[in-house]
């Protein structure tokens, strides 16, 4: 099934790169929530190539239409379907790589899984896709908005240039005022700097996404395989180009005790911990405390250079370089991010409540 | 579904710490494999508790009773129904953390979640429940086995000792020769040191697990939300006390060039490439190199020492450190790790599997 | 997951009647298939409303967009995105049921469910939605015609109309040439003159369908919760208006005796079964002989009547006879049972070839 | 996920007829329910085998062992795994069966499935099977005693002997108090006559089991694929001996017309319908009136009389008439049914409370 995610609150995706649209079906969004289309619009926007001089150059429109699931202005409980033109594909872009399969793209492996592959600007391994992702997550937005759950996720790091404890941040309003999307202002324009130069260089550069939900209730997650922090784990892994996720004290946590990373709980207003090593995530399930974590980018596999690789007879041949891409993927994958996330805790809200039927002896 | 895992190849478990049985339902198992029990004894006596100086003194047998699924010593592709004796559950041992709620356990989360929870041994939240999975990881294993397909993992940090480059390592036979499953000899020793050295801290230490899969066919993953690595982070973050996920050049290489980090495909008997930064993995699916990755542990949060927390009315108590438990816990998490990529790797076979239908053009 | 239909050839659908468009993704069908676009437009063209006396007047062309899943003519493995245009929605013409409930439709259990509902044409719970069945439906019979297997329905009764032992019909080629879809010409015509004079008199009558599916091979069907009738008895139940579901014997064979229905097995150019009682399907696995099963579909709940019924408050009101529908539904339900039945027998052949592996005592 | 049912109250389950012991896993019961063991025992006791002079003389204890979920008496919300070891399994029984096929069983298809079969008793075939889902289906009715949802299954027709409108019963308190399980005791003896009639012939016979489910809340079902009629029909469908699945008018009423079809709304203290045609479920959604549907089953394969076959290399043989069996299967199946249909709701009520969220409109 792997086109679909989320067990309630699911998402089913179709669409290449090159074709004449892209499209997603949400199913499972509960019924009486008013559909916002301008929000979903500006989610898009904030994803979409060509909106600044550190991202790809195609044009993109990226407009939602609905076709279903809402009437009068409310979704009525039925499956939304959201539908996103392609305007800007240019086929004869791609003729070079019809053959060959460029490195560290999914060029081989699809051709080799399937025996046939759109090799148009990626075909279904394009991250067009994931404008669908962005909206289907503005809706999982708005609903989780009537939960007062909120998700802010911004770049921490664009190759060396790190940001310190970026989980820590509480003060999200400067993420967008920039264009590499760090609300460190300083970092930010030294992560702009690099990637400038990085791009003047025909290259391109890894970095990494930090993630922070406020105002999780306690009690999302199921015990076992569906972990929350597992689903969140499977949300961002499937992201193009993601190598790697952590949560709470995560890998650097690996050095420490347990009398260092155990969070004492304490009254504070209510059950609360004092340190949140955590992640506001334990034994699978939230806790209350803000639920962070970190989403590790490669750098992108298009780089304008030539570089040598082989065609489908196993012949060696050079694949030029060409195309549009991003020099770092991180200021543009953002928005996918929280939109991952979204899904993840929308679909966790449900499930939870599920389970609240007044039979429990908690009620 | 938290206690499902798998497609096509699937598990469903049951089972507390201190109930009078755990078990694993296999369902999916292809008919035909025949069932070495031996085999399956042996992975659990890995995993098992008491097995060591450096481990949790609790004595259990673990002995599976296969109770279905295995007609004249071969599976029969119906359920195979295994179930493993509690047999050294202490439940005098938890009176104390009945009301209160352990720093860093799932103690809080399940009160909160369920209105109820079995306090012993952390009930459902219990390690013991992998063993489990390592009975089911068993049969995948030798199902993968036909397929050629093998699986090493291994310790490749303690708390700040570390390996370099595990993925490199290509003698596995060290492994089982050392009490804290690192393949560096040398390390091992320094990793046993420091291990006991904590323990008689009554505190815990952190850690890695690295997994190295060899022979992976071409093809394995499914493109979008199923992607092979994603499926593997699922996988991994289910497991007691994991905090991050990592594959191919991970989170290191956020800080590489697209120029360092791509993987240039080379024709040696067959099509290659000439780096492995990827981690046998391209665009979700498996490239036949070697899968390798990561996964990060955090210290046991039971710990020796009293800790300060609160019980269920909010009241401050003080946590006495008592109860059997290991003071690291990966050395017998390397077996568990195994089985979780056996089950994945498994699952996607079949899937994979069931395209292959002489209607594709590959063909 | 209400929107979604089957487990590896799975479909997800979405769409009113009244809204701007419907569609359906087919995720799962295997890479390599022509798709033949003219076949599928053939399909549509069944169930289109407007073909005849005997059936709604609404006019839709039901034109196929494909939106992505195909490359130069051919699926790609990648999902199919297929739209469908709403173009003859009159909205004017269903104010008078925004407030009440039409007697035996969905309106007072959606309102009651949602909150909310598109009351234009039945919204959601429309017939219209039953194009993207087809469409799919089409996807999934050019995928059976590479297995050769191939599937028969036809309106068995209208009314008290009825053949006698339809499964044995062996000539298809006359289902088509008449309006009603009755293979038994005589019978055809006298059914088609039993609904033109139910039409005038502002009626509908309900009618079965009968299926027979040729070619099966052996080995289809999951043994305990998946059997293969009960997976086609969920599919037809789907559909609207259906109210019973009966394969082999049936109804009727529960007054037969153990020794009258059992089916003698012999060796004629292999294993058969002299007779068929068990419509093909033995344990919940097909055993190679013909499949087939009755529908029963009750009479159109819209007529040309005023109808004493509620509105949201409950008060009485009377509900006007007004709207286009069909007198009888079966005609145009024909193309509609084959495709859900083509989409179970995808479903069943890529689940069952998961499970060749080379590795069972079988092969 | 063919030994899987249910979404959100989801079970899983293995056994074989002459294995160890049978099993099965409730997954998503809410935590807090009062787990009555006398409960399940005595609906275990309903099924069981060798109750009396018209069913089979195997003898089974059939006691459930509760190994998990359940702590101080109550549901935890976590796996509840159940046991019941076959105590009277004799495999000497079938050893005439081990190359032939028995007509009408599923011994033939399992062998061409999975080219090996556990030939005693059938296996996983066997109804012994069924115990699983009457332990579960026990657990569901303790949580569905909460939402005051009652089942009453019952035995409606034996051969041609058959009640008039059976779901128009309303005293369900004699279906107990006879051998067959029919709530009308002068049909219940003619029924009973027959079949020791039939048993003495060696014969057996076909029969039906009719179900009413009431106080079912308005709001069950979900709209396209899992209507609620559909699931039932899919869980009906499920056990062995079924053929048939009708709901409301079923196949009766496709001879009506709409006018006579149609159920009028009234307001009788609420919303209601005058007649009830529509079987509880309008749109696949329940409407609040009296859910009810009709089962048919086949008379059991298993006869006291020779039976020409053939054996795996497709000779001639007979296969003899022994081993321990039902002269008719619809007094036992009578709590199956109850189980299934117990499930099913369960199931239902979870999905629809996860979208009570205070967000619809109609809150």
């Amino acid at each position: 099934m792997s086109n679909s995610f989320g067990q309630l609150f699911k998402i089913t995706t179709f669409g290449e790169s090159h074709g004449p649209a892209i499209g997603v079906i949400i199913d499972g969004c509960p019924a009486g929530i008013e559909l916002d289309i301008d929000f979903i619009q500006s989610e898009l926007q904030r994803r979409k190539p060509g909106q600044s001089s550190i991202t790809t150059q195609r044009k993109e429109t990226d407009t939602a239409i609905i076709n279903s699931g809402v009437f009068e202005g409310k979704t009525t409980g039925t499956p939304i379907g959201i539908e996103i033109k392609n305007v800007d594909a240019k086929s004869n872009d791609y003729s070079h790589i019809a053959k060959a399969f460029r490195p560290s793209h999914a060029d081989y492996t699809y051709q080799k899984k399937y025996g046939i592959r759109d090799y148009r600007g990626g075909g279904r391994s394009s991250a067009r896709e994931t404008a669908n992702w962005v909206a289907a997550g503005a809706v999982a937005k708005l609903f989780l908005r009537k939960q007062k759950i909120s998700i802010h996720a911004f770049v921490s790091s664009v190759g060396a240039i790190s940001m310190k404890e970026p989980h820590l941040t509480d003060d999200f309003s400067t993420i967008e005022e920039n264009l590499v999307r760090c609300p460190d202002p300083k970092l930010a324009s030294q992560m702009e700097a690099l990637i400038k130069d990085i791009k003047k260089q025909g290259d391109t550069i890894g970095g990494q996404i930090s993630c922070v939900i406020k105002n999780t209730p306690v009690g999302l997650g199921e015990p076992v395989f569906d972990k929350l922090h597992a689903a969140l784990a499977h949300a961002m892994m499937s992201i193009n180009a993601v190598k790697g996720f952590e949560y709470g004290a995560g890998f650097a946590g690996t050095k420490q005790k347990g009398s260092e990373q155990n969070d004492l709980f304490i009254n504070k207003n209510g059950i609360r911990t004092a340190t949140n090593n955590s992640g506001g995530i334990q034994g699978g399930i939230s806790n209350g405390e803000d639920i962070y974590f970190n989403v590790a980018f490669k750098p992108v596999a298009t780089i304008m250079r030539d570089q040598e690789s082989v065609n489908e007879k196993g012949e060696k041949v050079v694949v030029a370089g060409k195309g549009r891409h991003d020099p770092c993927v991180v200021p543009r994958a953002v928005p996918i991010v929280e939109s991952m996330a979204a899904l993840v805790l929308a679909d966790f809200v449900l499930i939870n409540q599920s389970l609240n039927l007044g039979v429990s002896s908690k009620q």
